[in-house]
């Protein structure tokens, strides 16, 4: 068995939510594994009778029983009075079933792997569209039921969201973060520690920070932000999902997206975005030097990950210009101890 | 009473809140009607003793017994814990009582009616401003004493909104729709089938989508958006409650408002505003031809309705400026597929 | 023991939360006193054994028991499950304790101290990060086992906040506001009568509104809003705990600031910033008389705190323009009438 496992890209335990007709919703996985070794793996494996492949394996009363003789968290999942699943991936293929999704979604929030570090091709089409209440994932089809019952009882069914993906605080806090409104962050978005989001922040699934970070702004689908860069309230970076926008747009370390400015292109370190202004691939940039002459006109994605520039919108003449930076921003101490 | 019922605008039974002082906060009805006829309508009438006008009825404990002998929901009434009210509205005036008005939000996103299809005037004269927690709709007056007293208790009291409106996914999700944030959706908006709203997204009482949409930016009230238009992420609309606007504001099919765009104007099908430009209705536009040629400067608002127009600042020279638009937007697929 | 009350700076009664460590997380006040004098006062001290300085006295069973003969909410306090600390401030000194922050958020939020108007000196460094969920407040520690815990009881755990500061709400709902997400508005944040804070306002602590106001965009920590004014959506204001800016801006009166728009200067009253337009301190504006005229350009800061001008974008050749203004902004009545 240690020579299957060794080979392993990825494993959980898992306890879903089935809908009425038994399809999953939704699946935690207290301790995710990334390239699984050891004892407790090996017996996992042969108590779920695994022969090889990438396999969703629900666990039988008798099968978990027998999880009883190892460690924690797999030894308390006797008590579960949800359907337990193992998870187990041999290759890092696209997934096809929901709990196989959600494994790799995990890997991202504990940090097992970083934003495309992972096959989610496909994903979309996988996730069911769930409600998700105070009484946790409830299938639309039976919500409606569930609503009236609350109410006749008296109390109200909380809908908190309805959407393929639930909110990654619900599942894991990875350590050093502070998240202001937990709605705003996905199941599979990756937070380096000591990142600090605010009620505005928002990152995606597939996409994060290497922190420490200040995000005040939107982190797209797959988009990155390097150590000591900061998002302003309100700031824009644009995704690949919707919108039109193809280039996958990344931040590097320690610049400073101003408040409800935008990025369309990606940057390298030490950049300054002037608050309000948005930068898209097709605006052309005025260049111009630490002496204040003007070189050229290049387009803005001719400067993709170049460092150490300064973009703003000249306020008297309002072109869009390129400058050297003088001095590169420092985050907060304070707003990034998290004791 | 079939001729009676057949005049109807609309009727619903709901279960209530009411404070101490016997005045209502809210009421849920989780199966409103339109235009109501047939046999459950005309029973319904004849037990609440309907004599016509427009009514809000708390039904007795007599009354709802008779509620069993109906179809669901109707017939579960009799076990509500809470008031039980019929709400009868022969015309479609002014709502005066708080019930005809959580009616008439309902209508609106259970899709019965569009935006503007109903008589919304004086709303926010009869609502009351409420604590939505996760013990349900509390009086504010009342408030204090149930925080103190889930305190001591050792649990928290979860005051989630104080407002006159409730989310409104508590009440209902119309079918094939996401929501990130419930929060950002008040009761009352209409979501037509495919939309997706997301974290940033926002859609007010008396405003919507066709549907299908992409929303990640603002629906102010009264504001409509066509099938296939995208709404970038923090894009804003004008409303016409606050701000000084007073153009109702649309958007045609096919649409892209940028990220961090806004729009003081309606706009026609396929057009297209740069991600950061806010374009007002004052905003003075220069007219460009599809071969670059600038032909005259116009105001924004006689550009209002017109299809195929992108509306761009120009990064060189700060101007507003319009162009015959080359490709519409398409909406990705797989974001809207909500199995 | 009345000389001494009459001295002190605040003191509150408050139901705690501790960690396993007996470290304390978070303490909820519901009656905080400024400045407290009287029997009860009294009363309080000798019952608790205070001496002098600025105390957080844990309350033993006993001292609970004498709480029985003092007036709401101090009579209840002895049926608290958790621990009941009394907080006694002689002075206005930087805080040194858990509960001494919380009580100082809580003057700003019950409107006994205006934003600054309480030395709140290094909390960053006192404030503990907590996970706020639908069972309280959680050590971080301690979360991961209470999520499991809650799964395989087949519960989710909501966690809603990761955060040094909770939602105001939970705490203290001031009289006549409205606040549509109340994740978005902090303990510590100030709300005058008749504000209204829309899904897309927020309020950090340290900060707030004079009231009444329209809040959809952002009022950061130290930011001050003038009676009559009104945030647009998405607009920003420049804090000064990140982002480089050490000027504390302000709003006066009657003030406009566009949706979408930004403020990096202080305002005099009846001001308007057109919406999308980002105002920095840098900026270089152009003065435009009342009948059209350029006098002169200045920078944007040396504009700070003057009343009556409105400032735009040039939307034909991109200058940021300063123009007297013409009419002030009136708010709608019926967006705030708190019935």
């Amino acid at each position: 068995m240690s020579t299957t496992s060794s080979k392993l890209f990825a494993l959980g335990v898992g306890i879903a939510t089935l809908n009425r007709n038994g399809e999953f919703l939704e699946a935690f996985f207290p301790e995710p594994l990334l390239n699984p070794q050891g004892g407790d793996v090996a017996a996992l494996l042969e108590i779920a009778g695994y022969k090889g492949g990438n396999r969703t394996i629900e666990l039988s009363a008798d099968q978990l029983t027998d999880l009883r003789r190892l460690k924690e968290p797999y030894s308390s999942m006797v008590d579960s009075t949800k359907p337990v699943v193992l998870v187990v991936l041999e290759e890092d293929t696209p997934p096809v079933t929901v709990p196989e999704v959600y494994l790799k979604l995990h890997l991202l929030s504990h940090r097992l792997v970083k934003p495309h570090g992972t096959n989610l091709t496909g994903i979309f089409k996988i996730l069911p569209n769930v409600a998700w209440t105070n009484r946790g994932a409830i299938d639309l089809e039976e919500l409606p039921r569930h609503i009236l019952q609350a109410r006749l009882r008296g109390e109200t069914l909380s809908v908190d969201m309805v959407d393929k993906f639930p909110k990654m605080t619900d599942y894991v806090v990875p350590s050093g973060v502070r998240i202001a409104d937990t709605a705003r962050v996905r199941l599979g978005a990756y937070l380096g520690e000591g990142t600090t989001i605010m009620q505005e922040g928002f990152v995606n699934f597939n996409a994060g920070t290497e922190g420490p970070n200040m995000i005040e702004g939107r982190v797209s689908s797959s988009v990155w932000i390097g150590t000591g860069s900061d998002l302003g309230g309100g700031s824009s970076t644009m995704g690949v999902l919707s919108g039109g926008n193809s280039i996958p747009i990344s931040v590097g370390k320690n610049c400073l997206i101003g408040a409800n400015a935008g990025l369309g292109i990606p940057l390298g370190d030490q950049c300054t975005i002037e608050s309000g202004l948005y930068l898209t691939a097709a605006s052309k940039v005025r260049i111009v030097s630490r002496d204040g002459k003007v070189s050229k006109t290049m387009k803005a994605l001719d400067l993709a990950g170049r460092s150490g520039l300064l973009f703003r919108r000249n306020s008297q003449d309002g072109a869009i210009e390129c400058l050297p930076i003088k001095q590169a921003i420092a985050l907060n101490e304070d707003l990034h101890s998290h004791n």
